[in-house]
């Protein structure tokens, strides 16, 4: 494997340029005008901002029609009723989960994503369909993108018999979380709801990550119910709760309570800053230690027609919803897509030192804070130090 | 001044595409295959959609820093304090209003905006600097843009003597409409702020354009002292709200009673859809009859670093706050950044229908929904036939 020299970089945006030396995919010198070794390929940066690959913490790219013909949405904004109508979408239309998983996560990449989370609905319509699609995406784009599976049970677990079974065997398939939803307002019982999914996560031995949409003190009773069965179940800081707008909606004090118990547990938070629905208060969360993820949900599917992969387009979102002006704020919006991501998702040598693994984006712009307030689409994106796109389009 | 013949666009998103003759700087004949009058340029749609111009009907061109060095935000989420700040870096900074409005004006165009309502600071320390740069940039773009002004005391109208002198000679200068800022949390004094611009725009026989950021029951009172005024004074229809989160904060049948006082006077209201305050409930507000359009607001200033003047990103980040996700709730958000905007500035021949003047923005895509998912980058822009933008690019 060829070394790579990226001259003129600014590392995480800082104002002075260095050099960057990749060798057999890790970063193993930074400093100015470090001297090429032989055989080294030199890339001019031009003093763009060098930022670690960017990381979707919460992904459905299971179901994504991107390159498809349009979907005309007409659905309520009921949940089950959006569920249902999914179903019914693939009863009656072709739907190749691995072609579709494998089209979002090249345009993922084009932008500069280089990790990604993804939730792949398990149900006993199409039973193991997508998990088989999206896991022959993993290893056919493993040199270029890193992809975490949840095997999530959209359409419910308890409703529909069979559907367990199918979680155990898409965990056996190898899917590396067990996913779960609304325990009370979707699936109508807690308690069973959340004791059948983290009896999987024992069975198999692996984390778990709740889509949690409940309200107020709904939510904030499930978030009572995990934090206990995380404690009970010895699973700290293997649980992620995706969503929880209930804690940015229970008064303070409430608030506080349930931070203090998540905290206690280590379980992660994964948001993607809806600008409809209450946010969980991220500055509140980092505070106690809690490790925050951002990420950009379904990507023009049957849910939602919005979005285009783009995390620093999330970083936006998030600014915007936060309501972060202040530079030093809107930095909060970079780690939350980059650091805050590795984190949940425990990566080994993320980051822009010696030692790690060299995924990176470069990106013309002044700061950190102008790339988030207003995303250039030019960008260079590095895998294991190789050029894997380049403005917009992957070389692969 | 030669036709044009558009071949092959898609107006408004239709699935038939169709040719548009422009004459004299008016579309004059829609329908399918036009066979060119001699001496016609022929301009190939490749079917893509053809809209009409874009209109910010909420913006500050005058203090934007596009293009400049970027501005490091340490700034209080406090008014007062984001007010004080501003002022503080116009005694420390060059700024040359001419220069900046007329730079963030062409960005706009480039995007495809044709027609903007400003809000032009004016205060006893700028004096009226920033009302001379945007009116020399209104002529200067005269041909490119539709510009209609609004004189807006910023820092104040009753706190700073000489302010109100300011304002009744920026009216006379030529600015169009007399703004307005919070009269009680701001001001500290609503009926004698909203006594004082109601009294200017009845000595000049102008319209009026109120920032009302107050919450809640504040700003409902407001919201009825700015209507009793309207009724008063005989200026139905010639008056706008801008912002106005307290219709979106206050109860049902509170809202309900403010939106009949606001049909009732034809009183406009804008918005930005921040995704971190209330909104002003627009299906509501549509049903009642009152016009509504959007705004991008302050593009990369001293109050904030987002955006890059895109009215059809507005768009997007209006359907993501209301939650907008069928095709037929999405084009909502084209008809507030269009035909709304329209309404509320009174434009005769807006449009695309024969007669209409001919202002659009040819952009590819396969719906109107998609295009505000996903704003494409790529647009080509025409103002009274001629094209003045594409790719991005201005071409004057």
């Amino acid at each position: 494997m060829k070394s790579t020299l990226l001259r003129n970089v600014r590392l995480n945006g800082q104002p002075e340029s260095q050099d960057v030396l990749i060798e057999k995919g890790r970063i193993t010198h930074i400093s100015p005008a470090i001297a090429p070794p032989v055989q080294t390929e030199i890339v001019e940066g031009h003093h763009r901002l060098a930022l670690p690959g960017f990381i979707d913490g919460h992904a459905h790219i299971d179901k994504s029609q991107w390159g498809m013909e349009w979907y005309v949405n007409e659905v309520s904004r009921d949940l089950p009723a959006i569920i249902s109508n999914e179903r019914d979408f693939r009863r009656h239309h072709e739907f190749d989960s691995q072609r579709q998983s494998e089209r979002i996560a090249r345009q993922a990449i084009s932008m500069g994503t280089t990790h990604i989370r993804t939730h792949i609905d398990v149900d006993t319509e199409i039973g193991l369909r997508h998990v088989e699609g999206v896991l022959a995406t993993k290893e056919k784009l493993a040199g270029q993108l890193y992809l975490e599976t949840v095997c999530f049970p959209q359409s419910g677990l308890l409703g529909r018999p069979g559907t367990q079974q199918l979680m155990d065997d898409a965990l056996g398939m190898g899917c590396d979380y067990v996913g779960g939803i609304d325990p009370s307002s979707f699936e109508r019982d807690p308690v069973a709801h959340l004791d059948a999914i983290f009896a999987l996560a024992g069975k198999h031995d692996k984390g778990v990550d709740i889509h949690l949409h409940e309200p107020g003190e709904l939510g904030a009773f499930s978030v009572e119910l995990i934090t206990e069965r995380t404690r009970r179940l010895g699973l700290k800081g293997r649980v992620t709760i995706s969503h929880a707008f209930c804690l940015g909606e229970v008064d303070l004090p409430r608030q506080d309570a349930l931070i203090r118990g998540l905290a206690d547990m280590n379980i992660a938070i994964a948001t993607t800053a809806p600008s409809n629905r209450p946010v969980p208060p991220y500055e509140k969360l980092r505070a106690a230690g809690i490790r925050v993820t951002a990420g950009n949900d379904g990507i023009r599917d049957t849910w939602s027609p919005y979005g285009n992969s783009d995390m620093l387009q999330r970083a936006m979102l998030m600014g915007l919803r936060y309501r972060w002006r202040q530079d030093r704020e809107i930095a909060q919006a970079l780690h939350a897509i980059t650091q805050g991501g590795a984190e949940v998702m425990e990566l080994e040598g993320y980051g822009l030192e010696p030692g790690c693994h060299a995924d990176l984006v470069l990106v013309s712009g002044q700061t950190v804070a102008e790339i988030i307030a207003n995303p250039p689409q030019d960008r260079a994106v590095f895998k294991a130090g190789k050029l894997v796109a380049d403005r917009g389009e992957c070389l692969f």
